[in-house]
């Protein structure tokens, strides 16, 4: 089982340490994603080093490549990818609904085509707890529908609802000592949103996960919609905003009392070239980092800015050279987690305020347009590149 | 400069340490190749971790991306990227005449086109040692015309002619304190080799490296040419067999007096999924690793034998994630320092020639036929994996 310590806040930003059979893990925290049972490019010991101390894998990946029987065999996900620290499995419900091989949807399960040989699959929260239970991660995930951002009223409200009665279902089939986390959804209305996280809450899980936002609607809308969905939540639990991972979202998110963050931004992101500063994005292809024999960011504490220079990171990429992916995805993870670090320590302070401030006056997000354009590219693009560098998408799941 | 102590033997199998600028190399020693400043996938901390000690970079590849004067600009290759042991550069001679983009060829050098965006390019004896220069290695290579593997009689002689005309330029270019080598030639004639040799010897060089075998030629004729080469060089200085790098051949090349190695063999296989063992080289995408819950070798001390077990690595290589390349490119390069470093203390130990049979009589070594196939395949589809993970192509220098 897992526990939160609340250190600081309760509503608001909160501090606290995650208790888990594999580490005690300071919140708010970003946890990398390492979808099919590695995050990509990275070793678990740099994992270690950058401060990474729960590591969120993927169950419809996994249960489809090597699959959940053989992860138990081999002693379970832990020992299968040699981590030791904590690990969250998500549900594959977001994958069922978002990788495009949907057959057939009822309130029994989802039927869909697998992403990799085509073959038939289904995922009911029976199974899915199944699967999760033999990958053997310390928090799992409940089965949920995610609604798309536009769907209306109806639609949200139907795969709210059914979201609560597998949740439900998922609560009596789950059999190990792992933590199951529920999810509530509610679409893009904020009443809906409020009553699926009082029913979430209602079941009295050992954490909380918001999921269906930043999921293409504008951020205008994201964040009173995260509000509704905070506020009828138990202040003793952790909350867990899922697909969330830009630098600036994160502070929207903490500063709305968000304990724990996942995203493979950061990483693709980093495939692509595209790495964090304290000012925003910088493209390492460009030009200018031709020369520059200086680390990218001199305030960086990352392995990649200690030991190179940014015009070697620029000649890699050029190259196309494996080692560029590893060092990129080294510095964009090392950026969130030294944020999330920061942000923290500005909480516990009582000036987590001051922080935000300071930090988003500096740091200028991506354009909502461009992201919006990456992602439309991302999404024609996604089966051809499924386990390579690809386009970048930010928030998504998985 | 660079100098080479010897400990044990002088014709024949010996021991020694090599001198250089950046620390001491107990010999023979086997060279990673980072043709790009990057040995692919691996990061200089690993290198070290691995036993490595020189690694090799080519100046041909580096002169065109990012430039001689870039490398000089940033302080060098060493700073460049980031390795505090030693380096040793090819001269870009192999490269001009392999990689298909020679237009012209004199007696003062050659012309050839950028495979990077198609320039038109010149190297002369007097610019390689200059580019070399600039790029600032321990150790600096003669520009050399190699013959190809099915050139006759004639046409070898006159590239070795050649050959030896360029070195004294070479020499007589040479500017700054590193080491140059330089490059016995003699295609596959044992008296043409022999001369070659002598020739090169008498240059008193502090380096001779014979080139132009394991060229695509049999095996058969490669160790009584090695023999001829190897003869008439100083027994003083070290050789160096370029682009030789299976496990067996780099028996028999200690086993003939050759001091160093290199060959992108290990990286480019393991790339493939090709792993060796003490037995032979393995494919980890094949069923049988699938359930093999403990270490690929288990009697491997490398860093991926040690934390990470066979299924796990054959996982990584069927989703085709990059971790994987990392991996098997630490396990194969480990394992031919690791041979090196045994050999050297057979040598020392008075017993060179029982370690030599024991792992002959074990190691099963791929078919001869089924290396050329490889190659032919390697040879067609070159371009367009130039700097990804490709076919194999067992003996290529670069």
């Amino acid at each position: 089982m897992i526990e939160l310590v609340l250190e600081a806040g309760d509503r608001g930003p909160r501090a606290g340490t995650l208790i888990t059979p594999h580490g005690c893990i300071p919140t708010p925290v970003f946890m990398p994603v390492g979808t099919q049972a590695t995050v990509k490019s990275l070793s678990p010991r740099e994992l270690h080093e950058i401060g990474a101390g729960i590591v969120l894998a993927n169950a419809y990946h996994l249960m489809l490549r090597p699959g959940a029987e053989r992860i138990a065999a081999a002693g379970g996900l832990h020992r299968f990818m040699g981590w030791s620290g904590a690990l969250l499995t998500d549900s594959g419900g977001f994958q069922v609904f978002s990788l495009g091989g949907l057959r057939r949807l009822d309130d029994d399960g989802a039927t869909f085509r697998s992403h990799i040989d085509g073959s038939e699959q289904r995922l009911t929260p029976e199974r899915a707890m199944r699967v999760q239970e033999q990958i053997g991660a310390d928090i799992i995930m409940a089965f949920d529908e995610c609604p798309p951002a536009e769907a209306g009223r109806e639609a949200a409200s139907e795969a709210t609802a059914r979201t609560h009665r597998w949740a439900e279902r998922c609560l009596a089939a789950h059999e190990t000592d792992s933590a199951l986390f529920g999810i509530c959804q509610g679409g893009m209305f904020a009443d809906l949103r409020r009553e699926s996280a009082a029913f979430i809450a209602a079941l009295r899980l050992p954490g909380c996960a918001i999921g269906g936002l930043s999921v293409g609607e504008r951020k205008a809308l994201t964040w009173p919609l995260l509000e509704a969905s905070v506020e009828p939540l138990p202040v003793d639990r952790p909350r867990y905003l899922m697909g969330v991972g830009s630098p600036e979202d994160l502070v929207e998110g903490v500063r709305r009392g968000v304990d724990m963050f996942d995203c493979v931004l950061p990483t693709r992101l980093a495939r692509n070239g595209a790495l964090f500063t304290p000012a925003g994005r910088v493209n390492i292809t460009n030009a200018r980092f031709a020369r520059l024999d200086r680390p990218l960011d001199e305030e960086c504490d990352c392995p990649t800015c200690t030991d190179f220079t940014a015009a070697y990171l620029h000649h890699l990429f050029r190259c196309e050279e494996l080692l560029a992916y590893r060092l990129a995805s080294l510095h964009n993870l090392r950026f969130l987690i030294r944020h999330c670090e920061r942000m923290r320590a500005a909480i516990l302070a009582g000036d987590f305020e001051s922080y935000a401030e300071a930090f988003l006056a500096r740091y200028q997000p991506a354009n909502e347009q461009t992201r919006y354009a990456q992602r439309a590219l991302y999404r024609r693009t996604r089966d051809a590149h499924h386990s390579a560098a690809a386009p970048t998408l930010p928030g998504e799941r998985t």
